[in-house]
């Protein structure tokens, strides 16, 4: 089938930056698919996503469509929803695409309904996953920014990492699917801590080491599904980590703030409001660890506090107070809190 | 000899908040010792420290000395002086205090002129090193913080902690000399690092991922030298990278967010100006990391910049453009620059 061979479904912040970013290092088109048929003329009057990548011109190689037939002639996929939509997503695309057509995976978090990680809610496709720190709005100005490419079949990571990669968009190839998917979502359950920590105003020092902490808590999380300690430590971990917890252009990290500025958190999850993924991923993460014997004392405050069942002041206490341990010990085993 | 059995050496910003913070938790007097007569003088007076932690009133338990003989009656001291000054102030010292007192290192960075590690600048005194996320000013108005307290007598390590912590202040033992005073000292340099690319207005993202490698890169440098990486990537290594890193509050940040902005690194380091460790430490960690054979690509750019063998331009460029490698590997072995 002739068309584009690359393609990014739905255009919020994060797959729109995408878009602009890989048109900026090709010279063939790509496709930029969205569902809603308004926004996708709106975009191509206007050549600019006024509602999630506001003052970002797009380019003419990337054709605007919400027809699901322009994604047949791709032989990659990138898959930019929200999390809990990507299994539906995935479902409605299959019968148009090719059975031997990659799905990047660009989401990051837990699948609610089912637990699942989300490179396994793709039954039947070849998977690769993208994560790592990239705030829509550095990638689609062009600011140089660096991600992990992760495929259980390596050869694949390292050929789909070299294909996206550009000038300013760098790609390392990763054989470590778990431990990449397993960086992206838990450090949106960190960076609510760190946010609430920001909001409380316990201080950067206290931000600075509930991270350091918050990386230890990932890692033993890792182990137990198989992601390696390495990964966690890497762009897609750590990197990722620094920053959603150190900047208020994370919408985790802003949920996180306003509660430890005392909004009460039914408040942040009403209706209407924009989701915030890390508060799905604390409570599914407590449930998977609870099953694999291991403790995450930042994950569990969270999900506490986003339930109501811990003020704020008892969750930073907890935090703050649990008895000395050797760190070596600490960051093998998880503390008692 | 009858007097305080806690001391703390050097009264500048960090010092003056460790004898805050230790006071605070402690219903025994202490020593804040300063060579200068004349500060000393005016912080008995006023009961503040004006020039270095304005706004802090120190408590009654804070005994103020400029006599060496203050520190007599202590069987721990907490070295807090700069440290390319600590030798000095070290052999000035020991003729004061007991055989058996323990020097608590609080500084961070390698001894210029002979290439050693600090711990190692004190023959003969039992020895331990403090290191961690921790602005002084934090520290000083009670805001929680967690540090590392290493030494390589792991009893000494768990007694001194504890002895150490207190509600706000909570010090993790180690048995890891070498990783937490590696942690220490790199984190300046990556700081730098951290500094230049938000100088150049690069982005958080890149800057996320400028922390990411660095943590390898410190890491490796770790390994080489007997140091652990989970160390690394707890409160001392890590943790304070982070801090470090992302804060204006921090020298090292502010000293690479000019050389971004396009300060000529000279100026910057003319007579007069605050000293920052990060630029000392970069030169002689490349040596260091030459003589064992592996590489430090941020620390090789940020002392190439600083002598003025590289632009910024093009230390920004050859380190996002560096050849993609895989990251499990990179994480492993220093990638080629």
């Amino acid at each position: 089938m002739s068309g584009p061979d690359l393609a990014i479904v739905g255009a919020g912040a994060f797959g729109t930056a995408l878009a602009c970013t890989l048109a900026r290092s090709r010279s063939e088109p790509l496709v930029l698919y969205a569902r809603n048929a308004a926004q996708v003329t709106e975009m191509r009057d206007t050549r600019t996503n006024a509602r999630f990548l506001p003052g970002v011109v797009l380019s003419e190689r990337i054709e605007l469509s919400n027809d699901l037939a322009a994604l047949g002639s791709a032989s990659r996929i990138l898959v930019a929803v929200p999390a809990q939509a990507q299994g539906e997503m995935i479902r409605t695309l299959r019968p148009h695409v090719g059975s031997e057509c990659e799905l990047v995976i660009c989401a990051k978090g837990i699948e609610r309904a089912s637990h699942r990680f989300l490179s396994e809610v793709a039954p039947g496709l070849p998977i690769s996953v993208l994560s790592g720190p990239g705030f829509a709005a550095d990638m689609a100005n062009g600011l140089p920014t660096a991600m992990t490419l992760a495929s259980s079949d390596r050869a694949r990571a390292e050929a789909t990492a070299a294909a996206l990669s550009g000038d300013t968009f760098r790609l390392y190839a990763s054989g470590d699917v778990a431990g990449v998917e397993i960086g992206g979502a838990l450090k949106n359950v960190l960076a609510i801590a760190a946010g609430i920590v920001d909001g409380a105003a316990l201080g950067q020092s206290a931000r600075a080491a509930l991270i350091a902490r918050g990386l230890a808590e990932m890692t033993r999380f890792a182990a137990a599904f198989g992601g390696k300690a390495e990964t966690i430590a890497g762009l897609s971990g750590l990197g990722d980590l620094v920053l959603t917890a150190t900047s208020d252009q994370s919408r985790n990290f802003r949920f996180g703030r306003a509660i430890g500025q005392g909004v009460p958190p039914k408040e942040l999850s009403k209706p209407g409001q924009p989701l915030t993924e890390g508060a799905f991923t604390a409570a599914v993460a407590c449930d998977l660890a609870r099953r694999a014997g291991i403790e995450l004392p930042i994950a569990t405050a969270v999900s506490d506090v986003i339930e109501g069942r811990l003020t704020v002041g008892q969750a930073t206490e907890d935090l703050m107070r649990r008895p000395l341990r050797n760190e070596d010990a600490t960051f093998d085993q998880g503390p008692k809190t």
